[in-house]
């Protein structure tokens, strides 16, 4: 086997972990150093570095304090990597820790981060995923089982100091123009909670007042929680710093396009197996500001999808300008709609469309007023038919089985 | 073979065919009616009806009056058909006519519809694409060739009156916002040139002045432009009026996801071979308010993609909170700044995005305050290879082909 | 539309087409001359020349004088093609006669032709398939339907003197170890029924008396019988005289592999679109005997199969060597059994393996003594589940529809 | 984690395990019973226990009792489990040992057990493949890389008395007809090299003396190498003993259909995580007498295929009856005579197809008197393209790297 860069240990706080770190910052220090074509292990804690835990109750995702989140393993450091290269990363391979054969989503309380639907969902709720080689299932959400589409959610280089200064500005911005606002409209900058992985003292101090909070996806990829950068797949990544400084993280078994649940996909603890080469000034030569890749040759295949559509208008009857963020909610609340006449509560629904492989498509972005976006849901992924019928739905649940739902306290 | 119920001679203005309409209005007088169960063929003009030619200037995307857009064949009445019901369409087949075999794929002048793009590409430029069976090429944008995803992007059954009256105040109340916009936020009902089917007089007039435009999708469907309700697909749709009505129009010979050339997709006058069922008060045993659909079994394989990503970042840098629409902008011109790399001008290669089977993903959308989207291209389509490698991109295209443009007068 | 070089008319008789053969033989003459990269269309009889009729009996399955198939149309002349060349075939589309939207499968008497479960079966049988678009079913085989994976069973360049002694010559000798068996080992040549083309007179004798039949594949690709040589698909066949002379027919709507029922696949009249290219030399270049080819992007998508195994034990118990046809006939034997427990007959169920597009994989062929066959059968072609359970298979089917028979007289 | 039920040290003699078995008796005891719906898993040795090693000899492929394989681990009992049952298993994940992450492939000598085509390739060679997470490559076979397809090429139930002796006598017939062939027809029974698990002394002795050699795959399934029995399958087994006795072994990494270099596949040691259900009395249900199954929904997907016909006529013009064992080996003769003109030898050309995911299928099995078999070689496992074109091949590989051979002594 290939050697474990950078090992984490589950039943110790990710916080003492110096290889670790929870913000972006161009002087958070290289832990290790690889060259190119070189292949290792990297293990990483779940994104809350432990604090969902494996039991029937939503109070740890109604109280957790977000400011903590991403745990990620790094930086790497690449020999020879320099700005403006291409990092070229092959996933080649994903997996859970051995004593870590589960994961969770939830949906955040509105009061504390929400979720896609947080205004039909505003209170915390949990279920968790057990593993069962690569397939997964739910004691909370009956009747679905899938293969796992694994994936990092987030992955990318360190920032340079000016790229730095550029996320900061405009989210700040964007967030001063509501800063009540909840939940809020940007993450900034938190020294309290940051983790600064080997950097200590002063720098870090100075560095975690400014670090990047590892929330947005950003033109270094980031947290894109993209399903289809999944094991077997290759990316090439922006590098702004001498040595690249590739962290990851935000581990997912599964995921739906969207992350709809926000506390989303299949969170997991787990190692990712990959391999490092270089492509010499190639943002230039390719024109690359944000990354680009290649989807893996081994993924889940569906060929059967039952498929919703929505339009930019929104709960209310209101007509948004091209909204496709609207049009995708109301595809997924029409599924949802859809997914109850089967026995389904919405809030099982909403959690198969955060967890299952399903595709969020932009099908139509041109046609005035109207976006319209598509969901499109796996039929096998059920243990039952959800097609529709001339007799109508069958109602395969009884109710008896909900999710676990903690009320704002 | 199957009757075909509805002709239309290429040959003959749109607007002398009675079994054509291009409004939405529960008064328009079913042309035919059938049982459920039949199969039968129902012949388009292309959404213009004919007043783009297959030439190689575009003087006629330039000069089109946009206002009489859809021409749509129908309405098509179902025996039994009841208000609630889900009429149940499978498309059998769909091709263009044989005196016809090429389409047309255009940018509007930003004065003149403009679209996805508009900014980049303020003018009227055209392309034209050639048939080959089941293939298609354009002599304007050199080096890709692909198999047809055919679709009809418009196709639904007739509001009744009140969703007609939701449709009209939604979007006249958006358009009021800001009724000097150019482009418009909305296309309002337009008499002039309505063509309202069989109806005739004063009723015509009557119906003119309120019927819908047929520009955006709607809760019946409509001008959806989903690439994937493709030749082999099962639609089904909601209906509002005894006989449901259904009618369609606008085929594309192929299409990526979101349309974004809006004189988009591969454009075609054609045929289409559709069977009806119907389910009974389907509406509310399925808890349908939009369409929903199961895709065909038979649509063109593409395992290898290039995929780009884009973050609600403006081209400006600005700012958007979790705005998809601009994320796939992003996405979809980093694509071009990529394909530019091989030897493509900027407008072949959005023409590229508008025309092939690419797909845009909703990736992310909860990760304040970025949403993120993927354009996935399939490299097959391209007759070299356009990965990324070591040695940087090789310039296969010398530029001596061009697309037409027209500039505004 | 491409120009059609040949038509045929499906009210007259075949051997009235002087544009149509059914002999190989290289002093057959060109009946059309293209250029290379020309694209053009071909039409075709069935194979039998329309003897098998749309109706409920299989008289005529029982009757047919199997010495005049196949009826193929051509030769077709392509300029500047060489002996030693490839030509390179792009069979841009197919499809079935407008006038003719049906099919027909059936199963040879023993005594007249048999088939690959003769023995089992040895009675005429016939299925008659409509077409629904892309689609077909059949009134004799109730609960399937499946879009077609369009092919030509028959395609291929005229042989030159030397490959047409050699075919004759190796079938002469196999035909002689038992001349007497019942079918026989091989088709010989046979002047009276043979049709060659617009060859007139003592030449035409002369060439009949020696002009191969068309049953086997042979090594210019010929009845090959590939079911995904389907429509999209890029065939490089080697060429044998000056013009390689390029006929074609037997076209079938789909088909299993192997086309076990022999009257095999759903046979139909219909027409080809093709284009044309030359790679000079090729054969050598590549180190071609027989025609590879390219698969098509465009064939109806299974991802979920059930799966039969067989292995070389024929029914009798006995032990055979590595042979993967008794093998392939076990797992064939296997699935009919299983899909006998849901109400099909034997007869029912064997056509649907010959009709349906069922893959079969030679899965071991090392293991002394025992060969292992694997026949794939797309679950999705039923509409009802026939995957195994727990409770036992439902009997979907009562019987009461079954498929012509036609004693021998 | 699910329990381990069974280990393997791979640095002891398989022998000395005394859960790992190499002959098929239904008096080999259970080494553990599980219950239905329990998942566990089973680690396995190569199929040789280890006698080839990762090294750059041929001399181990050379030299290698074949008596002695295969090492199985188990039998696992069922509890509950009785003849006449299906066990349905669940392939839930199958990897490579951490400490073991290679795999071997080779041919045996003519007179050592010889291959599907030792007649061209007589001599011992080998070609070892390194794993890199999910995927691998061979530093003896350039210019390929591919994911794995991982599979136990051999698991079944034990056989009761009945069907052993079936075996036994089946196996005998044919291998009487000619015993001195070299190599063998049959293997049959062989005491001195038996492991019989924990049956001891005179047990031991009896049992060794009748227990069926592991080579073949029979009704029980057994070494059927079928490379589509992946991980993520789920198979139906017939029972034949009270505790169906569950076994397995010749773990793959990856495999061609055919397993044609017989020391083929990428061969490895591994594990497999399992989960086991019962189907009552459903031999009878569903007429099974071979297992079936359902393939994975996670495999390598490739849709872009070169692909080789062969028919049923020999290398020296001999012409068989409907042999698709002859037909598939002149479809794999004709692809490495396509893949020597990039470069490759001969010999690393059979290895490709051994050890790819190439499919082959039964194309044509009724024009007589030639079959039709079809060869499927993924264009994408290949570093270059393969494609031919009118420039003719280019030659991308100088013939430096070779794989090893070691000439009979």
């Amino acid at each position: 086997m290939p050697e474990t860069l950078i090992k984490v240990d589950l039943t110790q706080s990710a916080y003492d972990n110096d290889m670790v770190h929870n913000r972006w910052h161009p002087d958070i220090p290289m832990v290790a150093y690889v060259k190119p074509g070189a292949d290792f292990i990297v293990e990483t804690y779940d994104w809350t570095g432990g604090f969902i835990k494996n039991n029937d109750s939503a109070d740890d995702v109604r109280d957790i304090d977000l400011s903590i989140v991403h745990f990620l393993s790094g930086p790497i450091g690449v020999e020879g990597a320099e700005p403006g290269d291409l990092l070229v990363v092959d996933l080649l391979d994903i997996g859970a820790k051995p004593e870590s054969q589960w994961g969770f989503n939830g949906f955040f309380s509105k009061k504390n981060g929400g979720g896609f639907l947080t205004e039909h969902f505003p209170q915390a709720q949990k279920s968790i995923w057990d593993f069962e080689g690569m397939f997964t299932k739910s004691r909370h959400v009956p009747g679905v089982r899938f293969p796992g589409l694994i994936h990092p959610g987030l992955i990318g280089c360190l920032p340079d100091p000016k790229m730095l200064e550029t996320w900061n500005t405009r989210e700040k911005a964007l967030y001063d123009t509501d800063p009540e606002r909840v939940p809020a409209l940007a993450t900034l900058p938190f020294g309290p909670t940051a983790h600064m992985g080997r950097l200590k003292g002063d720098a870090k101090d100075a560095a975690a007042a400014t670090g990047a909070r590892t929330v947005p996806p950003r033109e270094h990829g980031g947290n894109c929680d993209i399903k289809d950068l999944s094991r077997g797949s290759k990316i090439y990544f922006p590098v702004y710093v001498p040595g690249a400084g590739l962290s990851m993280g935000d581990l997912h078994f599964s995921q739906g396009d969207g992350e709809i649940t926000f506390c989303g996909a299949i969170e997991m603890a787990g190692w990712v197996h990959l391999k490092v080469e270089l492509i010499k000034d190639g943002m230039a030569k390719y024109g690359i500001k944000n990354p680009i890749f290649k989807p893996s040759p081994i993924t889940p295949k569906y060929d059967d999808h039952l498929i919703f559509e929505g339009i930019s208008v929104d709960e209310s009857g209101g007509q948004h300008y091209l909204d496709v963020h609207i049009a995708y909610r109301q595809a997924c609340l029409n599924a949802i709609e859809y997914l109850k006449k089967f026995g389904y509560s919405g809030a099982q629904a909403y959690s198969i469309l955060g967890t299952a492989p399903v595709q969020g498509h932009i099908s139509g972005v041109v046609d005035i007023p109207n976006a319209c976006a598509t969901l499109w849901i796996p039929t096998k992924i059920f243990e039952f038919d959800i097609n529709p019928g001339a007799d109508g739905p069958t109602q395969f649940l009884d109710g008896s089985i909900q999710m676990p739902l903690s009320p704002d306290l």
